[in-house]
């Protein structure tokens, strides 16, 4: 099999992390990896198919002989860098809000639109996180019965905000249990230990988020259905890892039962359905530590419109919403042959 | 001014606490507090208006003279005890779910439907603490453009489960945190440090929560309207006080812009706007500690449907949900010279 030259870039953040782990796990044909960070972390040493590989500062040189590009170290690096990469003939796979809602570069949730990879010029968009899992369940329901409307309230990890993020969770929490007070907030806008903020990412000035509006605009380009409308508020919740949404799906045409529902649900590849509630068959974010599907229960009728759908819908953030996503668009280049 | 005889059933609970805590601040005129509990907290003293009072247990003899009882101490205590406070002569304000869908049995927010205390026939209910503070945010907005539906999820404090849910909240985080692992929950179904989990109380036939189901039924009770359809998504989080739900409002009629939802939402007594986002301008739970305002912030306009209105609603679960609420009845009671 033809073997390509990868690199990583934000390779020690924690989606980079997550992305080299998935190179690894999901036996994309590496012949080199390149893992690009800044200075700081440069040298650094990295462990990949069991060979130590060393960090690289990322400068204008890095992409030569690259032919798939990763990039999650934030939109300025990928405003920049990208290009570069192109220009030195990498595919990029960009993990950053920037590049998403150009209208060159196709925006894709494999499961949902493996087929828009094919339309890249150089660059190919991740969706944001809270994005990628909530298409997956849209999926087969707007395949089968249309999707007119849908109201999501996110419950949002830590994770999804970086590693100083979950680390401000763990101290703050240490701090309050010892007594000591939540001291003052760095990376977010108030304590987020025993607590829910209701921002992720500024403001609009419709008064929406603009996280909120990402799961408006991009759910619409992955569709390629401006009709389809989402009205999202993010919330950002004292979780490590793991975000949890909260759907309410008007479809367009009636439904018979919820076991439709399901079946329809249980068609999508790396969805899993969990959904016997009495039980405790539900999913919830501390179980979805190192897995890449995107769970879906508490399937119910919603009674108040007449097709509707509520749903509950949890997934690590870190894989299907960032790394695992980017890696599954990585294979459709090679199983589409477009590299 | 006349004075009364209060009785608190459930004395030592976490809401019989804050009912005491709130017969003092909201200055309700007691001749005498008799405080009630089961054997295992008897004899334990309470302090009240600078006096302190022993707990009595509580039997069939513990209403006698009693003008208003207060009940916190679940349905079964409420479904034996609260007919023979009335059989004593006592006016019961009941805070467990019982009595609240009963037909003789007004339920009552005193913002939204004061009036319908006076048709009480011995008991009032107090409306489950998700409602009450939904309702509260809801009323000015039926009351000028008439509601069909709103789509309600809700991020609940652990408080709502009780001390013992708080314990398991505080003992499971710090046992995580000492590298000791979660240990079995107890109160919850699943761990809840960390973590969020989707099921408040048990489940339905129709794939809802006995939760989620109060929203719905309870709404429609306090505003006597059945055409107002409320669907909820329940969800248990790390927080200890205070609940917080999105909501997305469908209106029926038009408005003409948010600043005309604010100054209708300005109208209603002790709820608080606080919707300057760009400056940390949003309610969280937190900062309900202590507080009987409700807080209403991330007032928007919701652009899926023709008339909607997307906010954040955050209180004190303990109070607006419970005692305040409760205690808010008693004094309808004596400002309508029903007692």
């Amino acid at each position: 099999m033809k073997q390509f030259v990868v690199a990583v870039v934000g390779a020690t953040g924690v989606v980079g992390t997550e992305m080299i782990k998935m190179l690894e796990e999901l036996k994309f044909p590496v012949s080199e990896l390149i893992p690009l960070a800044s200075e700081k972390s440069a040298g650094k040493v990295i462990e990949f198919n069991k060979k130590n590989v060393k960090v690289k500062v990322l400068n204008e040189d890095s992409f030569k002989g690259v032919q798939v590009a990763l990039f999650s170290a934030g939109s300025s690096i990928s405003e920049t860098y990208a290009p570069l990469a192109v220009k030195a003939g990498a595919i990029v796979i960009d993990n950053t809000s920037f590049y998403r809602m150009d209208k060159d570069v196709p925006l894709v949730v494999p499961e949902v639109n493996a087929a828009d990879v094919k339309k890249h010029k150089g660059i190919i968009a991740n969706p944001n996180c809270s994005t990628a899992q909530m298409v997956l369940a849209l999926k087969p329901l707007y395949d089968k019965w249309g999707i007119s409307r849908v109201v999501v309230s996110t419950y949002q990890a830590t994770a999804g905000a970086g590693k100083e993020a979950m680390d401000e969770l763990a101290l703050q929490t240490a701090s309050i249990m010892n007594g000591k007070g939540p001291g003052v907030p760095r990376k977010f806008s108030k304590q987020i230990a025993f607590n829910v903020i209701p921002q992720i990412d500024t403001f609009l000035e419709n008064g929406f988020t603009k996280e909120e509006m990402k799961m408006t605009n991009e759910t619409k380009k992955i569709f390629g259905d401006d009709s389809l409308d989402v009205v999202a508020t993010c919330v950002r919740v004292p979780v490590f890892i793991g975000h949890s949404e909260s759907l309410n799906i008007e479809l367009k045409k009636p439904f018979k039962d919820i076991a439709e529902i399901r079946e329809a649900l249980r068609t999508v590849p790396n969805l899993v359905i969990v959904d016997e509630p009495e039980k405790k068959g539900y999913p919830t974010p501390i179980e979805t530590a190192d897995q890449n599907d995107t769970y879906v229960g508490r399937i119910r009728r919603d009674f108040s419109v007449p097709s509707g759908v509520a749903l509950w819908n949890v997934s690590n953030n870190l894989r299907k919403g960032a790394a695992f996503n980017a890696v599954q668009i990585a294979w459709e280049l090679v199983n589409q042959k477009l590299i």
